[in-house]
């Protein structure tokens, strides 16, 4: 049996080009089983593309090939790359950072050699290297006409391109993080705050914390807001703490998008810091 | 062969949660053939979930198990069911009104026993169930991993949650009913009258009616408009009545939006009356 | 094996229908292998169903068969057709323009015979072919359950619609041609001048050319830009001329929207001439 192929583009859907990738991954093998991670990356957004690879691969069988075209220098001389996974998992990329949330696992990693790896009579288009190389590529892995060795010369894993990131960490009893990915439909915050980092502050359900946003170094949005299991444990239209189903922090209203209602953005400029919220004790 | 998995959700595909629930039901059966009915819901729409299902399940064969997650009460104690229709489809979801279009159609329903039916290693994570439960429990069902009966412990179909729905009627004349969903592309009303019970106004191609519409009890829209077979029997621009294609009576604006043109929206708010347009004499 | 079966639609994703559309070809032949070409063309806009057919369709392999249901006459007279193209690929659609693009391929054609290739008890629905006529034919046809030759009466490919379209030229140093489509997601005109005609200028990477965008006759647009092989050989936010990957010349700002910068639609009223760039000398 091949091995799935699951594609992943900031193209859309609304015209031809994944289709062409489709046909082309068809053409190499009509067994092959081919499957979206999304197209609607947005537009060059590399570090997106990153993190829904981190998001879903877990999540899919030794063998998956992933085909990952976020590419705004398609045609420059950017390196394109097939690197594969400690699982025995595939992805299929240009070069340019889309790796840098699965990057500790990438245990090989081989250069495209485009002379032998590349759709024949595809030579004059420079501008669709994820119809004429990376799906073209992928296909053939997907299914076995190619071994993983002869892609092309073998790179070190370790030169493979990353973008920067921020570690979280817990200090005097705060935490700082960053604002990783939305969960984009329903407008939740994902921080890059682990779950087993967090209850080191002694946590229960049910407690209060203090949760600051910062635009850099400006500060954005600062609230008290309890922990909760899940959206559910909260009123309507109430903010919460919770843990997302990545074992990362996230920050939500429920049912409401927290994103939207303080027109917050992602990436490391957006930094967050949470500590368990203070006593208010009245005087009497 | 493996039974169709189709899955519904209102998840969008903007990010990786509906490639994770693909990956989940991969890694269950690599053979299993996996279909979209739609992922775009608009968040916790429970009702035009249901009508989804409604809208497209006898189209599908029998045997298919159809996974639906529209699901406000995720990390709540709302059931999560599997139902069996009398056709033999499958129906995996949380127990929140998504089968209420469909309940007449139910035979026979099962708990979902999440002791055993629940992805391994997901059981710190209470916010996607559609992944953990839902994806991975429908997937062993049709990839035959697991029989019907293995879900979990039977229930009445009878308890399944129902929303509120209003039956449509004809008294003096007048057809009652409500707008039920949209033909959301094209802006054309979907209403709950049957093309039986509109028949039994005696009528004809090209027959005028008089068309009220109502939001609660306060009057929207009101006019004259013929009964057509198609979009293509009337000028462009011009309102009509015809016969959608799950043989309910709809209405539309010829290449236009009546929605949008009139802002009407669905659920048993809104409601209609149809009679045949009075005969117009003008005095000599 | 099955053909693959490739779905165009103007439904969009957000409803059922095109799921309506994939269990009514599942229930043909649940082995069938169901891909999607995009279901986003703009309602009713047949131009560029017919584009996106063109854009792909020589990317799939021979036998594949495609259905594309762009659709405003539906209910009418128009016919039902299915076409053969020299490559042995087949398109099901209404005969509406929506083969405009492939037209000099088609080798054969043939009117669909509603009473045999129409979903038994569809009979009442006049307003989606899409689902109970062009999804059941195209799937019987993929499964191998009927073939070609068995859909309907054969009738000549010159009586095929055609939608108005113009052809590039070259006189005085001078190339007029159209744009036919946009790269939707980038913003990129997609003009329909071949490669071959633009290199008739005596080009080379990195020259310097005059553009002249005209909506009908009036003048919208004109600047001077360089000829690269793709968006990485120019600055970001720089307009640039290149070769698109069906090797037709392409305008693009490089990570901008040229389309949306400058309100630029298509079809044959958005006309563009090209030309050397003017040598400035400048005086002493």
């Amino acid at each position: 049996m091949t091995k799935p192929l699951v594609l992943q583009t900031d193209f859309g859907l609304c015209d031809g080009a994944v289709a062409a990738m489709n046909g082309v991954a068809v053409s190499v093998d009509p067994a092959l089983r081919i499957f979206n991670l999304t197209h609607e990356i947005p537009p060059y957004h590399i570090w997106e593309a990153s993190y829904r690879l981190y998001q879903t691969i877990s999540y899919w069988p030794a063998d998956t090939v992933f085909v990952s075209v976020v590419d705004p220098g398609v045609g420059s001389d950017r390196r394109s790359i097939a690197a594969k996974t400690a699982n025995g998992q595939y992805i299929i990329t240009p070069d340019n950072g889309t790796l840098t949330h699965i990057k500790d696992t990438i245990v090989a990693a081989r250069e495209i050699d485009e002379t032998t790896n590349r759709l024949p009579h595809s030579e004059e288009s420079y501008t669709f290297h994820g119809r004429d190389v990376y799906a073209y590529t992928g296909a053939k892995l997907a299914a076995g006409v190619i071994r993983f060795e002869e892609i092309g010369p073998e790179i070190p894993a370790d030169s493979i391109i990353e973008l920067p990131r921020k570690a979280p960490e817990l200090q005097d009893g705060v935490i700082t993080g960053t604002i990783d990915t939305l969960d984009v439909r329903f407008g939740n915050l994902w921080t890059n705050i682990d779950s087993s980092l967090f209850r080191q502050l002694d946590v229960n359900y049910g407690d209060s914390f203090e949760v600051t946003i910062f635009n850099e170094s400006r500060q954005h949005y600062k609230n008290i807001m309890t922990f909760g299991h899940s959206f559910a444990d909260s009123h309507i239209g109430e903010p919460l703490l919770y843990i997302n189903s990545l074992y990362k922090l996230g920050i939500a209203i429920n049912q409401g998008s927290f994103a939207k209602a303080y027109h917050i953005d992602t990436g490391i400029k957006w930094n967050i810091t949470i500590r368990k919220a203070p006593k208010i004790v009245y005087q009497k």
